[in-house]
């Protein structure tokens, strides 16, 4: 099978079980958000995901070369990016395990059912909507700020979409903390987990990595810290296993 | 003056201005949870500060030693532990700056009077309450058990109690954030400002420190991590910073 990629894009080993992935820098290349969440999230044999907010696939592609998962699904609103992250799936033979779907996470649990999944996980827009910026924003200004939904539109479409005891996984950043976790109750997904990433260990963390459950009870782990760097320029172990670093 | 001490007490050194602290080794010792939430908390010159769960009285005198607040108040629901606290105050001559209040955390809003206070400090109990402990609880039992008051108790009443814009400290174990986030949210308490305390630096946190603002906006500040042993018996700087070891 042949694969289109364009001139303006560029294809990056994703450094697990040799898949690449398509990105145009010109619209939003994925970070190491991305790479922390897929590696944060867990998905047993047998369960179906779905990853909100998806851009150009690289979650539910890590989702499936790390996992044991019966079937992985991403959503997207943007047209351009849905196709960048569906010949990436295409280019790594992936079509009968990852189904990319082009549609609005606003009315997400219509387009996939409620209670229909075990796992969601989603890198959703981090900074609060702009109402100047509205009109004609780009690729890139809405896969980071609020436009097109907000963490309530995510939160309340994956508590619909996930099943009873299904989990929920979010990469964010932390000053919206206090936000996440009282929107996340009050949709029945209860904070369970936590780790904070912190750029150098003795600086604040600058993401936040938090695992929900639909309808568990009250009570949070908070982990250990996760630093990225030792030094400038150089991660700390933990990070280049996640990597794939050491595979 | 004569302060009276009892023979099962003891005396300890609070390592600014010379402060002691009589203590009852049998009822509860203050931990270092108390001294980094005094450390945590700031009350400015002509500010009036309450502190709920007061016990032997550690935080309204450690907060007096390290700040130019007008007065200090400190709410104790067992007798021994609000004589304890007193005598420690007369011991000091601090009579004119803190005043210890035998009464009920469940309605301190009536016994201070509602938007009264600048700050609110409180080490509550950190355990859910257990009905099997409820009857005959001892002096230290209160203090670790919601017996006596829940966390939803303390932020209401703080809650009341607080002016507008007045500031909410309270020290407690992680495993609790997410409903204490969700509780203030509820009282009109904005979570602004947050620090994790770990035992070392690549260990899981053991208690969290929080700063609140009545009526804030959303959006909290997560800071570095504060370490507290650099390696076994020997802490910090910041720690021992804290301490007072280093004026």
């Amino acid at each position: 099978m042949t694969t289109m990629i364009h001139s303006n894009e560029r294809l990056d080993d994703l450094g697990r079980k040799g898949y690449k992935l398509i990105q145009d820098p010109q619209k939003f290349c994925f970070g190491i958000d991305a790479v922390l969440l897929s590696d944060y999230a867990k998905v047993k044999r047998g369960e179906k995901a779905l990853d909100l907010c998806t851009g150009n696939g690289v979650i539910p592609i890590l989702l499936e070369a790390k996992n044991r998962g019966e079937h992985y699904s991403g959503l997207e609103i943007q047209p351009e990016c849905a196709d960048l992250a569906r010949r990436s799936v295409e280019y790594n033979g992936l079509g009968d395990k990852i189904s990319i779907v082009e549609g609005d996470v606003c009315n997400a649990s219509e387009i996939f059912g409620r209670e229909s999944m075990e796992v969601i996980t989603v890198n959703p827009p981090y900074m609060i909507g702009q109402h100047g910026i509205t009109n004609d924003a780009d690729a890139m200004t809405i896969a980071r700020h609020e436009i097109k939904c907000t963490l309530e539109d995510v939160i309340r479409e994956s508590s619909r979409i996930l099943k009873f005891n299904g989990r929920f996984y979010m990469v964010h950043r932390p000053f919206r903390l206090a936000e996440i976790f009282n929107t996340m109750i009050q949709y029945h997904i209860e904070p369970k987990r936590m780790r904070l990433v912190h750029p150098y260990a003795d600086r604040e963390p600058n993401m936040v990595l938090i695992e929900g459950l639909k309808g568990g009870k009250s009570r949070i782990t908070i982990e250990k810290p996760l630093v990225v760097y030792k030094e400038p320029n150089v991660y700390t172990d933990e990070i280049y296993e996640i990597y794939g670093y050491k595979e």
